[in-house]
Protein backbone atom coordinates (compact mmCIF):
# COMPACT_ATOMS: atom_id res chain seq x y z
CA UNK A 1 0.00 0.00 0.00
CA UNK A 2 1.45 3.38 -1.11
CA UNK A 3 -0.38 5.81 0.98
CA UNK A 4 -2.87 5.32 4.05
CA UNK A 5 -5.26 8.05 4.87
CA UNK A 6 -6.95 7.88 8.83
CA UNK A 7 -9.22 10.22 9.28
CA UNK A 8 -9.69 10.83 13.31
CA UNK A 9 -6.13 10.17 14.81
CA UNK A 10 -6.62 9.00 18.46
CA UNK A 11 -6.42 5.54 20.20
CA UNK A 12 -7.94 3.59 17.39
CA UNK A 13 -6.66 4.98 14.22
CA UNK A 14 -3.39 6.04 16.03
CA UNK A 15 -2.81 2.22 17.03
CA UNK A 16 -3.58 1.12 13.65
CA UNK A 17 -1.04 2.97 11.95
CA UNK A 18 1.58 2.40 14.35
CA UNK A 19 0.55 -1.22 13.87
CA UNK A 20 0.94 -0.80 10.04
CA UNK A 21 3.64 1.32 9.88
CA UNK A 22 5.81 -1.28 12.00
CA UNK A 23 4.61 -4.28 9.63
CA UNK A 24 6.13 -2.06 6.79
CA UNK A 25 2.69 -2.31 5.36
CA UNK A 26 2.56 0.97 3.60
CA UNK A 27 4.78 3.71 2.61
CA UNK A 28 2.72 6.55 4.00
CA UNK A 29 0.26 7.58 6.63
CA UNK A 30 -1.61 10.62 6.45
CA UNK A 31 -3.52 12.10 9.27
CA UNK A 32 -6.37 14.02 9.04
CA UNK A 33 -8.68 15.88 11.63
CA UNK A 34 -10.01 18.89 13.07
CA UNK A 35 -7.64 19.07 16.23
CA UNK A 36 -4.20 20.85 15.06
CA UNK A 37 -2.72 20.24 18.48
CA UNK A 38 -3.09 16.84 18.95
CA UNK A 39 -2.59 15.78 15.09
CA UNK A 40 0.94 17.63 16.17
CA UNK A 41 1.35 15.00 18.96
CA UNK A 42 0.76 11.96 16.49
CA UNK A 43 3.35 13.68 14.56
CA UNK A 44 5.67 13.76 17.08
CA UNK A 45 5.25 10.06 18.35
CA UNK A 46 5.88 8.88 14.54
CA UNK A 47 2.30 7.55 14.22
CA UNK A 48 1.67 9.68 11.12
CA UNK A 49 3.97 10.55 8.43
CA UNK A 50 2.34 14.46 7.58
CA UNK A 51 -1.52 15.80 8.45
CA UNK A 52 -4.08 17.98 6.98
CA UNK A 53 -6.79 19.67 8.66
CA UNK A 54 -8.73 19.70 5.33
CA UNK A 55 -9.98 16.30 4.77
CA UNK A 56 -10.52 16.60 1.50
CA UNK A 57 -6.78 16.96 0.62
CA UNK A 58 -5.96 13.98 3.28
CA UNK A 59 -8.04 11.33 1.27
CA UNK A 60 -7.40 12.64 -2.47
CA UNK A 61 -4.83 10.02 -3.44
CA UNK A 62 -4.57 7.70 -0.65
CA UNK A 63 -5.12 3.79 -1.56
CA UNK A 64 -7.26 3.32 1.88
CA UNK A 65 -9.33 5.51 3.77
CA UNK A 66 -9.67 4.82 7.18
CA UNK A 67 -12.64 7.08 8.86
CA UNK A 68 -11.66 6.45 12.80
CA UNK A 69 -13.36 9.46 14.02
CA UNK A 70 -16.57 9.24 16.59
CA UNK A 71 -19.44 8.20 14.88
CA UNK A 72 -21.58 11.01 15.26
CA UNK A 73 -19.69 12.59 13.06
CA UNK A 74 -19.02 10.54 10.22
CA UNK A 75 -21.82 12.22 8.26
CA UNK A 76 -20.13 14.85 7.61
CA UNK A 77 -17.21 14.05 7.36
CA UNK A 78 -18.24 11.95 4.45
CA UNK A 79 -19.41 15.24 2.96
CA UNK A 80 -16.27 16.90 2.95
CA UNK A 81 -14.91 14.10 1.02
CA UNK A 82 -17.37 14.58 -2.24
CA UNK A 83 -15.69 14.76 -4.93
CA UNK A 84 -11.97 14.21 -3.68
CA UNK A 85 -12.56 10.54 -2.49
CA UNK A 86 -11.15 8.43 -5.53
CA UNK A 87 -13.63 5.74 -7.30
CA UNK A 88 -10.82 2.85 -6.57
CA UNK A 89 -9.38 4.13 -2.94
CA UNK A 90 -10.75 1.77 -0.14
CA UNK A 91 -13.04 3.30 2.08
CA UNK A 92 -13.52 1.11 5.68
CA UNK A 93 -14.03 2.27 9.47
CA UNK A 94 -13.64 0.82 12.80
CA UNK A 95 -17.36 2.09 14.27
CA UNK A 96 -18.67 0.16 16.89
CA UNK A 97 -21.95 -0.15 15.30
CA UNK A 98 -22.59 -0.70 12.05
CA UNK A 99 -26.24 0.29 10.37
CA UNK A 100 -25.58 3.31 11.53
CA UNK A 101 -22.67 3.81 9.94
CA UNK A 102 -23.36 2.68 6.43
CA UNK A 103 -25.88 4.89 6.71
CA UNK A 104 -24.04 8.21 7.49
CA UNK A 105 -21.32 7.12 4.72
CA UNK A 106 -24.24 6.72 2.12
CA UNK A 107 -26.02 10.46 3.31
CA UNK A 108 -22.73 11.85 3.42
CA UNK A 109 -20.80 11.04 0.43
CA UNK A 110 -24.67 10.95 -1.81
CA UNK A 111 -23.96 7.22 -2.70
CA UNK A 112 -22.52 4.09 -1.21
CA UNK A 113 -19.03 3.65 -2.99
CA UNK A 114 -18.34 -0.28 -3.81
CA UNK A 115 -15.28 -0.27 -2.55
CA UNK A 116 -16.42 0.80 0.85
CA UNK A 117 -16.01 -2.07 3.45
CA UNK A 118 -17.42 -1.18 7.26
CA UNK A 119 -15.35 -2.71 10.34
CA UNK A 120 -14.93 -2.92 13.94
CA UNK A 121 -11.83 -3.60 15.72
CA UNK A 122 -13.14 -5.18 19.09
CA UNK A 123 -10.21 -3.70 20.67
CA UNK A 124 -10.14 -0.32 23.30
CA UNK A 125 -9.05 0.81 26.50
CA UNK A 126 -10.50 3.37 28.87
CA UNK A 127 -8.27 5.97 28.11
CA UNK A 128 -8.58 7.71 24.92
CA UNK A 129 -6.47 10.04 22.42
CA UNK A 130 -3.77 9.28 20.08
CA UNK A 131 -1.24 9.98 23.41
CA UNK A 132 -3.07 6.21 24.31
CA UNK A 133 -1.93 4.63 20.79
CA UNK A 134 0.24 1.90 20.76
CA UNK A 135 1.10 -0.46 17.77
CA UNK A 136 0.42 -3.90 19.90
CA UNK A 137 -3.10 -3.40 20.40
CA UNK A 138 -4.95 -5.22 17.75
CA UNK A 139 -2.67 -8.24 18.39
CA UNK A 140 -4.38 -11.68 18.88
CA UNK A 141 -7.70 -9.06 18.64
CA UNK A 142 -10.65 -9.70 16.83
CA UNK A 143 -11.86 -7.33 13.94
CA UNK A 144 -15.39 -7.76 12.43
CA UNK A 145 -15.89 -6.59 9.07
CA UNK A 146 -19.72 -6.46 7.46
CA UNK A 147 -19.08 -5.87 3.75
CA UNK A 148 -21.60 -5.20 1.93
CA UNK A 149 -24.02 -6.97 -0.20
CA UNK A 150 -23.15 -4.99 -3.57
CA UNK A 151 -19.65 -4.31 -2.51
CA UNK A 152 -16.30 -4.91 -4.08
CA UNK A 153 -14.67 -8.28 -3.41
CA UNK A 154 -11.29 -7.59 -3.39
CA UNK A 155 -11.69 -4.20 -1.41
CA UNK A 156 -13.12 -6.23 1.56
CA UNK A 157 -10.31 -8.60 1.13
CA UNK A 158 -8.08 -5.68 1.43
CA UNK A 159 -8.98 -4.56 4.95
CA UNK A 160 -8.84 -7.96 5.78
CA UNK A 161 -4.94 -8.24 4.80
CA UNK A 162 -4.70 -4.96 6.28
CA UNK A 163 -5.88 -5.89 9.79
CA UNK A 164 -4.35 -9.26 9.90
CA UNK A 165 -0.52 -7.22 8.87
CA UNK A 166 -2.05 -5.58 12.06
CA UNK A 167 -2.10 -8.95 14.14
CA UNK A 168 -5.72 -9.23 14.31
CA UNK A 169 -8.06 -12.01 13.32
CA UNK A 170 -10.82 -10.97 11.19
CA UNK A 171 -14.12 -12.15 10.70
CA UNK A 172 -17.14 -11.31 8.35
CA UNK A 173 -20.61 -11.23 9.39
CA UNK A 174 -24.03 -9.18 8.45
CA UNK A 175 -24.41 -5.55 9.50
CA UNK A 176 -27.71 -5.94 10.99
CA UNK A 177 -26.59 -9.24 12.84
CA UNK A 178 -23.13 -7.47 14.25
CA UNK A 179 -24.98 -4.60 15.86
CA UNK A 180 -27.45 -7.04 17.76
CA UNK A 181 -24.31 -9.15 18.93
CA UNK A 182 -22.45 -6.17 20.20
CA UNK A 183 -25.67 -4.71 21.83
CA UNK A 184 -25.37 -7.94 23.74
CA UNK A 185 -21.45 -8.63 24.15
CA UNK A 186 -20.50 -4.90 24.38
CA UNK A 187 -23.81 -2.54 24.42
CA UNK A 188 -25.37 -4.12 27.25
CA UNK A 189 -22.17 -4.29 29.64
CA UNK A 190 -21.15 -0.83 29.24
CA UNK A 191 -24.51 0.97 30.10
CA UNK A 192 -24.39 -1.41 33.11
CA UNK A 193 -21.51 -0.29 34.61
CA UNK A 194 -22.31 3.25 34.01
CA UNK A 195 -25.35 2.89 35.27
CA UNK A 196 -24.45 1.10 38.57
CA UNK A 197 -21.56 3.76 39.13
CA UNK A 198 -24.35 6.56 38.60
CA UNK A 199 -26.90 4.83 40.61
CA UNK A 200 -24.34 4.35 43.78
CA UNK A 201 -23.03 7.85 43.12
CA UNK A 202 -26.49 9.30 44.18
CA UNK A 203 -26.62 7.70 47.37
CA UNK A 204 -26.00 9.24 50.35
CA UNK A 205 -23.10 7.21 51.59
CA UNK A 206 -21.03 7.48 48.39
CA UNK A 207 -17.50 8.49 49.58
CA UNK A 208 -17.99 5.73 51.74
CA UNK A 209 -19.57 3.37 49.10
CA UNK A 210 -16.57 3.83 46.92
CA UNK A 211 -14.27 3.80 50.34
CA UNK A 212 -15.51 -0.15 50.53
CA UNK A 213 -15.52 -0.84 47.25
CA UNK A 214 -13.07 -4.06 46.41
CA UNK A 215 -11.21 -5.34 43.83
CA UNK A 216 -14.25 -7.03 42.27
CA UNK A 217 -16.29 -3.42 42.14
CA UNK A 218 -12.92 -2.08 40.49
CA UNK A 219 -12.69 -4.70 37.05
CA UNK A 220 -16.83 -4.48 37.46
CA UNK A 221 -16.76 -0.72 36.34
CA UNK A 222 -13.37 -0.40 34.64
CA UNK A 223 -15.77 -0.35 31.36
CA UNK A 224 -17.52 3.02 33.27
CA UNK A 225 -14.63 5.07 32.64
CA UNK A 226 -14.68 4.53 28.85
CA UNK A 227 -14.88 7.63 26.68
CA UNK A 228 -19.00 9.20 27.10
CA UNK A 229 -18.91 10.72 24.02
CA UNK A 230 -18.27 7.62 22.07
CA UNK A 231 -20.95 5.80 24.04
CA UNK A 232 -23.79 8.49 23.59
CA UNK A 233 -23.08 8.12 19.98
CA UNK A 234 -23.64 4.25 20.23
CA UNK A 235 -26.29 4.50 22.38
CA UNK A 236 -27.60 7.33 20.01
CA UNK A 237 -26.82 4.65 16.51
CA UNK A 238 -27.73 1.29 17.66
CA UNK A 239 -30.97 2.25 19.73
CA UNK A 240 -32.79 -0.48 18.68
CA UNK A 241 -30.90 -3.01 19.97
CA UNK A 242 -29.96 -1.77 22.92
CA UNK A 243 -33.09 -0.90 23.97
CA UNK A 244 -34.19 -4.95 22.95
CA UNK A 245 -31.14 -5.78 24.96
CA UNK A 246 -31.73 -3.57 27.94
CA UNK A 247 -35.37 -5.04 28.31
CA UNK A 248 -34.48 -8.73 27.36
CA UNK A 249 -32.25 -7.87 30.66
CA UNK A 250 -34.44 -6.28 32.80
CA UNK A 251 -37.01 -8.83 32.89
CA UNK A 252 -34.38 -11.00 34.07
CA UNK A 253 -33.42 -8.22 36.78
CA UNK A 254 -37.38 -8.75 37.20
CA UNK A 255 -36.74 -12.73 38.10
CA UNK A 256 -34.17 -12.33 40.48
CA UNK A 257 -35.72 -9.73 42.71
CA UNK A 258 -38.90 -11.97 43.30
CA UNK A 259 -36.53 -15.01 43.80
CA UNK A 260 -34.44 -12.41 46.63
CA UNK A 261 -37.78 -11.08 47.61
CA UNK A 262 -39.20 -14.20 48.05
CA UNK A 263 -36.33 -16.07 49.35
CA UNK A 264 -35.98 -18.94 46.86
CA UNK A 265 -32.93 -20.33 47.38
CA UNK A 266 -33.27 -22.67 45.11
CA UNK A 267 -33.90 -20.56 41.86
CA UNK A 268 -31.15 -18.11 43.34
CA UNK A 269 -28.83 -21.29 43.04
CA UNK A 270 -29.64 -22.60 39.90
CA UNK A 271 -29.19 -18.76 38.21
CA UNK A 272 -25.81 -18.26 39.85
CA UNK A 273 -25.15 -21.96 39.17
CA UNK A 274 -25.74 -21.61 35.13
CA UNK A 275 -24.12 -18.36 35.08
CA UNK A 276 -21.07 -19.34 36.50
CA UNK A 277 -21.21 -22.56 34.52
CA UNK A 278 -21.46 -20.48 31.69
CA UNK A 279 -18.73 -17.88 32.53
CA UNK A 280 -16.05 -20.04 33.16
CA UNK A 281 -16.68 -22.20 29.93
CA UNK A 282 -16.55 -18.89 27.68
CA UNK A 283 -13.95 -16.50 29.50
CA UNK A 284 -12.23 -19.06 32.08
CA UNK B 1 -2.48 -16.26 71.00
CA UNK B 2 -2.38 -19.86 72.22
CA UNK B 3 -4.81 -21.77 70.02
CA UNK B 4 -6.76 -20.60 67.10
CA UNK B 5 -9.86 -22.61 65.95
CA UNK B 6 -11.09 -22.34 62.73
CA UNK B 7 -14.69 -23.71 61.59
CA UNK B 8 -14.70 -24.18 58.06
CA UNK B 9 -10.72 -24.00 56.28
CA UNK B 10 -11.66 -22.54 52.68
CA UNK B 11 -10.16 -19.83 51.11
CA UNK B 12 -11.11 -17.21 53.87
CA UNK B 13 -10.12 -19.23 56.91
CA UNK B 14 -7.22 -20.58 55.47
CA UNK B 15 -5.97 -17.87 54.19
CA UNK B 16 -6.27 -16.32 57.68
CA UNK B 17 -4.85 -19.10 59.10
CA UNK B 18 -1.74 -19.25 56.45
CA UNK B 19 -0.96 -15.08 57.60
CA UNK B 20 -1.48 -15.57 61.56
CA UNK B 21 0.93 -18.50 60.91
CA UNK B 22 3.47 -16.53 58.93
CA UNK B 23 3.53 -13.74 61.10
CA UNK B 24 3.76 -16.17 64.47
CA UNK B 25 0.65 -14.41 65.57
CA UNK B 26 -0.63 -18.32 67.40
CA UNK B 27 1.05 -21.09 68.48
CA UNK B 28 -1.57 -24.02 67.02
CA UNK B 29 -4.40 -23.75 64.61
CA UNK B 30 -6.90 -26.07 64.69
CA UNK B 31 -9.10 -26.80 61.84
CA UNK B 32 -12.63 -27.86 62.02
CA UNK B 33 -15.14 -28.74 59.26
CA UNK B 34 -17.22 -31.37 57.99
CA UNK B 35 -15.05 -32.80 54.49
CA UNK B 36 -12.41 -34.96 55.99
CA UNK B 37 -10.58 -34.62 52.51
CA UNK B 38 -10.90 -31.21 52.52
CA UNK B 39 -9.21 -31.03 56.18
CA UNK B 40 -6.93 -33.42 55.47
CA UNK B 41 -5.36 -31.00 52.12
CA UNK B 42 -5.51 -28.12 54.76
CA UNK B 43 -3.25 -30.06 57.01
CA UNK B 44 -0.92 -31.33 54.20
CA UNK B 45 -1.06 -27.56 52.76
CA UNK B 46 0.77 -26.77 56.30
CA UNK B 47 -2.57 -23.92 57.04
CA UNK B 48 -3.34 -26.08 59.81
CA UNK B 49 -1.80 -27.99 62.68
CA UNK B 50 -4.76 -30.70 63.49
CA UNK B 51 -7.92 -31.05 62.79
CA UNK B 52 -11.55 -32.19 64.08
CA UNK B 53 -14.39 -33.35 62.51
CA UNK B 54 -16.54 -32.38 65.79
CA UNK B 55 -16.79 -29.00 65.85
CA UNK B 56 -16.76 -29.17 69.53
CA UNK B 57 -13.73 -30.63 69.92
CA UNK B 58 -12.54 -28.10 68.33
CA UNK B 59 -13.59 -24.76 69.83
CA UNK B 60 -12.66 -25.96 73.24
CA UNK B 61 -9.76 -24.02 74.93
CA UNK B 62 -9.44 -22.24 71.68
CA UNK B 63 -8.58 -18.30 72.49
CA UNK B 64 -10.04 -17.62 69.06
CA UNK B 65 -12.68 -18.91 66.91
CA UNK B 66 -13.27 -17.93 63.80
CA UNK B 67 -16.39 -19.03 62.17
CA UNK B 68 -15.31 -19.01 58.31
CA UNK B 69 -18.44 -21.66 57.09
CA UNK B 70 -20.70 -20.78 54.33
CA UNK B 71 -23.19 -18.29 56.21
CA UNK B 72 -25.87 -20.57 55.90
CA UNK B 73 -24.59 -23.03 58.23
CA UNK B 74 -23.93 -20.64 60.86
CA UNK B 75 -26.99 -21.69 63.23
CA UNK B 76 -26.00 -24.70 63.26
CA UNK B 77 -22.73 -24.48 63.63
CA UNK B 78 -23.37 -22.62 66.56
CA UNK B 79 -25.85 -25.16 67.77
CA UNK B 80 -23.12 -28.13 67.80
CA UNK B 81 -20.69 -25.45 69.90
CA UNK B 82 -23.19 -25.28 72.74
CA UNK B 83 -21.49 -25.76 76.28
CA UNK B 84 -18.09 -26.59 74.54
CA UNK B 85 -17.57 -22.55 73.49
CA UNK B 86 -15.19 -20.94 76.98
CA UNK B 87 -16.71 -18.02 78.17
CA UNK B 88 -13.79 -15.94 77.77
CA UNK B 89 -13.21 -17.53 74.43
CA UNK B 90 -13.35 -14.72 71.58
CA UNK B 91 -15.56 -15.99 68.90
CA UNK B 92 -15.85 -14.08 65.24
CA UNK B 93 -16.93 -14.68 61.51
CA UNK B 94 -16.03 -13.56 58.09
CA UNK B 95 -19.62 -13.62 56.65
CA UNK B 96 -20.06 -10.80 53.75
CA UNK B 97 -23.78 -10.04 55.58
CA UNK B 98 -23.72 -9.19 59.68
CA UNK B 99 -27.24 -8.58 60.91
CA UNK B 100 -28.25 -12.33 59.75
CA UNK B 101 -25.02 -13.43 61.23
CA UNK B 102 -26.12 -12.00 64.30
CA UNK B 103 -29.33 -13.63 64.43
CA UNK B 104 -27.87 -16.85 63.46
CA UNK B 105 -24.98 -16.82 66.50
CA UNK B 106 -27.70 -15.87 68.62
CA UNK B 107 -30.42 -18.52 67.55
CA UNK B 108 -27.58 -21.36 67.63
CA UNK B 109 -25.92 -20.74 70.88
CA UNK B 110 -29.25 -19.80 72.66
CA UNK B 111 -27.64 -16.02 73.39
CA UNK B 112 -25.16 -13.27 72.24
CA UNK B 113 -21.49 -14.16 73.76
CA UNK B 114 -20.15 -10.55 75.27
CA UNK B 115 -16.99 -12.18 73.44
CA UNK B 116 -18.52 -12.38 70.17
CA UNK B 117 -16.87 -9.67 67.71
CA UNK B 118 -19.31 -10.00 63.94
CA UNK B 119 -16.49 -9.80 61.14
CA UNK B 120 -16.18 -9.10 57.35
CA UNK B 121 -12.97 -9.28 55.32
CA UNK B 122 -13.05 -7.34 52.00
CA UNK B 123 -11.38 -9.71 50.38
CA UNK B 124 -11.75 -13.11 48.26
CA UNK B 125 -11.32 -14.19 45.02
CA UNK B 126 -13.37 -16.41 41.96
CA UNK B 127 -11.68 -19.64 43.40
CA UNK B 128 -13.04 -21.26 46.46
CA UNK B 129 -11.20 -24.03 48.55
CA UNK B 130 -8.46 -24.28 50.79
CA UNK B 131 -6.70 -24.92 47.54
CA UNK B 132 -6.80 -21.09 46.38
CA UNK B 133 -5.53 -20.34 50.13
CA UNK B 134 -2.93 -17.91 50.55
CA UNK B 135 -0.49 -16.04 53.32
CA UNK B 136 -0.90 -12.63 51.14
CA UNK B 137 -4.68 -12.46 50.67
CA UNK B 138 -5.59 -9.47 52.98
CA UNK B 139 -2.71 -7.50 52.57
CA UNK B 140 -3.72 -3.92 52.19
CA UNK B 141 -6.92 -5.05 52.34
CA UNK B 142 -10.39 -3.67 54.18
CA UNK B 143 -12.17 -5.61 57.05
CA UNK B 144 -15.03 -4.32 58.95
CA UNK B 145 -15.81 -5.43 61.93
CA UNK B 146 -19.29 -5.05 63.88
CA UNK B 147 -18.64 -4.57 67.56
CA UNK B 148 -21.88 -5.18 69.40
CA UNK B 149 -22.76 -2.51 71.76
CA UNK B 150 -23.40 -4.48 74.63
CA UNK B 151 -20.06 -6.60 73.35
CA UNK B 152 -16.48 -6.74 75.14
CA UNK B 153 -14.42 -3.68 74.27
CA UNK B 154 -10.88 -6.03 75.16
CA UNK B 155 -12.80 -8.39 72.76
CA UNK B 156 -13.17 -6.14 69.76
CA UNK B 157 -9.52 -5.24 70.47
CA UNK B 158 -8.28 -8.46 69.82
CA UNK B 159 -9.79 -9.21 66.73
CA UNK B 160 -8.64 -6.29 65.12
CA UNK B 161 -5.26 -7.23 66.57
CA UNK B 162 -5.38 -10.72 64.83
CA UNK B 163 -6.51 -8.75 61.16
CA UNK B 164 -3.63 -6.58 61.43
CA UNK B 165 -1.51 -9.49 61.75
CA UNK B 166 -2.69 -10.46 58.53
CA UNK B 167 -1.89 -7.47 56.73
CA UNK B 168 -5.58 -6.08 56.41
CA UNK B 169 -7.04 -2.51 57.43
CA UNK B 170 -9.93 -2.58 60.17
CA UNK B 171 -12.36 -0.13 60.66
CA UNK B 172 -15.28 -0.73 62.73
CA UNK B 173 -19.37 0.07 61.93
CA UNK B 174 -22.84 -0.83 63.24
CA UNK B 175 -24.04 -3.65 61.72
CA UNK B 176 -26.90 -2.35 59.74
CA UNK B 177 -25.04 -0.23 57.90
CA UNK B 178 -22.61 -2.67 57.21
CA UNK B 179 -25.37 -4.27 55.05
CA UNK B 180 -26.86 -1.17 53.35
CA UNK B 181 -23.06 0.01 52.18
CA UNK B 182 -22.28 -3.66 51.32
CA UNK B 183 -25.21 -4.40 48.94
CA UNK B 184 -24.43 -1.30 46.94
CA UNK B 185 -21.07 -2.04 46.60
CA UNK B 186 -20.61 -5.80 46.54
CA UNK B 187 -24.06 -7.15 46.69
CA UNK B 188 -25.53 -5.59 43.56
CA UNK B 189 -22.67 -5.96 41.43
CA UNK B 190 -22.41 -9.77 42.37
CA UNK B 191 -26.29 -9.78 40.93
CA UNK B 192 -25.59 -7.60 37.89
CA UNK B 193 -22.73 -9.82 36.69
CA UNK B 194 -25.02 -13.24 37.33
CA UNK B 195 -27.66 -11.79 35.50
CA UNK B 196 -25.67 -10.58 32.39
CA UNK B 197 -23.88 -13.73 32.44
CA UNK B 198 -27.47 -15.47 32.53
CA UNK B 199 -28.91 -13.58 29.79
CA UNK B 200 -26.53 -13.77 27.51
CA UNK B 201 -26.85 -17.42 27.47
CA UNK B 202 -30.37 -17.57 27.09
CA UNK B 203 -29.87 -15.95 23.94
CA UNK B 204 -30.18 -18.13 20.12
CA UNK B 205 -26.32 -16.65 19.23
CA UNK B 206 -25.16 -17.69 22.52
CA UNK B 207 -21.82 -19.33 21.30
CA UNK B 208 -21.12 -16.29 19.59
CA UNK B 209 -21.89 -13.54 21.35
CA UNK B 210 -19.77 -14.97 23.85
CA UNK B 211 -17.10 -15.53 21.67
CA UNK B 212 -17.19 -11.70 20.26
CA UNK B 213 -17.11 -10.94 24.12
CA UNK B 214 -14.17 -8.52 24.17
CA UNK B 215 -11.61 -7.81 27.74
CA UNK B 216 -13.94 -5.39 29.04
CA UNK B 217 -16.82 -8.44 29.30
CA UNK B 218 -14.27 -10.56 30.94
CA UNK B 219 -13.54 -7.64 33.34
CA UNK B 220 -17.32 -6.67 34.03
CA UNK B 221 -18.51 -10.57 33.99
CA UNK B 222 -15.45 -12.01 36.23
CA UNK B 223 -17.86 -11.88 39.55
CA UNK B 224 -20.23 -14.05 38.34
CA UNK B 225 -17.70 -16.84 38.18
CA UNK B 226 -17.79 -16.47 42.50
CA UNK B 227 -19.08 -18.85 44.48
CA UNK B 228 -22.61 -19.45 44.25
CA UNK B 229 -23.71 -21.51 47.51
CA UNK B 230 -22.26 -18.22 49.29
CA UNK B 231 -24.09 -15.55 46.70
CA UNK B 232 -27.39 -17.57 47.33
CA UNK B 233 -26.71 -17.08 51.22
CA UNK B 234 -25.85 -13.60 51.07
CA UNK B 235 -29.24 -13.01 49.17
CA UNK B 236 -31.09 -14.77 51.32
CA UNK B 237 -29.48 -12.71 54.22
CA UNK B 238 -29.00 -9.66 53.30
CA UNK B 239 -32.80 -9.67 51.41
CA UNK B 240 -34.09 -6.44 52.27
CA UNK B 241 -31.08 -4.34 51.12
CA UNK B 242 -30.49 -6.09 48.47
CA UNK B 243 -33.52 -5.56 46.72
CA UNK B 244 -33.93 -1.82 48.35
CA UNK B 245 -30.47 -1.74 46.02
CA UNK B 246 -32.29 -3.88 42.85
CA UNK B 247 -34.66 -1.07 42.79
CA UNK B 248 -33.19 2.10 43.12
CA UNK B 249 -30.49 0.78 40.23
CA UNK B 250 -33.69 -0.35 38.21
CA UNK B 251 -34.89 3.01 38.59
CA UNK B 252 -31.84 4.42 36.95
CA UNK B 253 -31.84 1.67 34.34
CA UNK B 254 -35.26 3.05 33.29
CA UNK B 255 -34.17 6.56 33.00
CA UNK B 256 -31.07 5.23 30.36
CA UNK B 257 -33.74 3.28 28.58
CA UNK B 258 -36.05 6.21 28.22
CA UNK B 259 -32.86 8.18 27.41
CA UNK B 260 -31.82 5.97 24.73
CA UNK B 261 -35.43 5.51 22.94
CA UNK B 262 -36.06 8.88 22.99
CA UNK B 263 -32.68 9.74 21.54
CA UNK B 264 -32.11 11.97 24.17
CA UNK B 265 -28.37 12.56 24.13
CA UNK B 266 -27.40 15.55 26.01
CA UNK B 267 -29.12 12.98 29.26
CA UNK B 268 -26.80 10.51 27.88
CA UNK B 269 -23.93 12.11 27.89
CA UNK B 270 -24.49 13.62 31.48
CA UNK B 271 -25.28 10.87 32.81
CA UNK B 272 -21.76 8.79 31.11
CA UNK B 273 -19.65 11.80 32.08
CA UNK B 274 -20.65 12.17 35.37
CA UNK B 275 -20.34 8.07 35.88
CA UNK B 276 -16.74 8.25 34.37
CA UNK B 277 -15.75 11.27 36.46
CA UNK B 278 -16.63 9.37 39.62
CA UNK B 279 -15.33 5.93 38.57
CA UNK B 280 -12.48 8.14 37.51
CA UNK B 281 -12.30 10.12 41.06
CA UNK B 282 -12.83 6.97 43.37
CA UNK B 283 -10.88 4.15 41.52
CA UNK B 284 -8.81 5.69 39.21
Amino acid sequence: MERLAIVGVGLIGGSLALALRRAGYCHEVVGAGRDRASLQRALDMGVIDRFELDVCSAVRGADVVVLATPVGVIESVCRSMRGCLGDTSILTDVGSVKAAVVQAVEAGLGRLPTHFVPGHPIAGRERAGVEAAEADLYQGRRVILTPLPEGDVTAALAVKRMWEAAGAQVENMPVAHHDEVLAATSHLPHLLAYTLVSSLSRLDEQEEIFRYAAGGFRDFTRIASSDPVMWRDICLHNRDDIVAMLRHFRGDLDILEKAIAGADGDRLLTLFQRAKQTRDRFCG
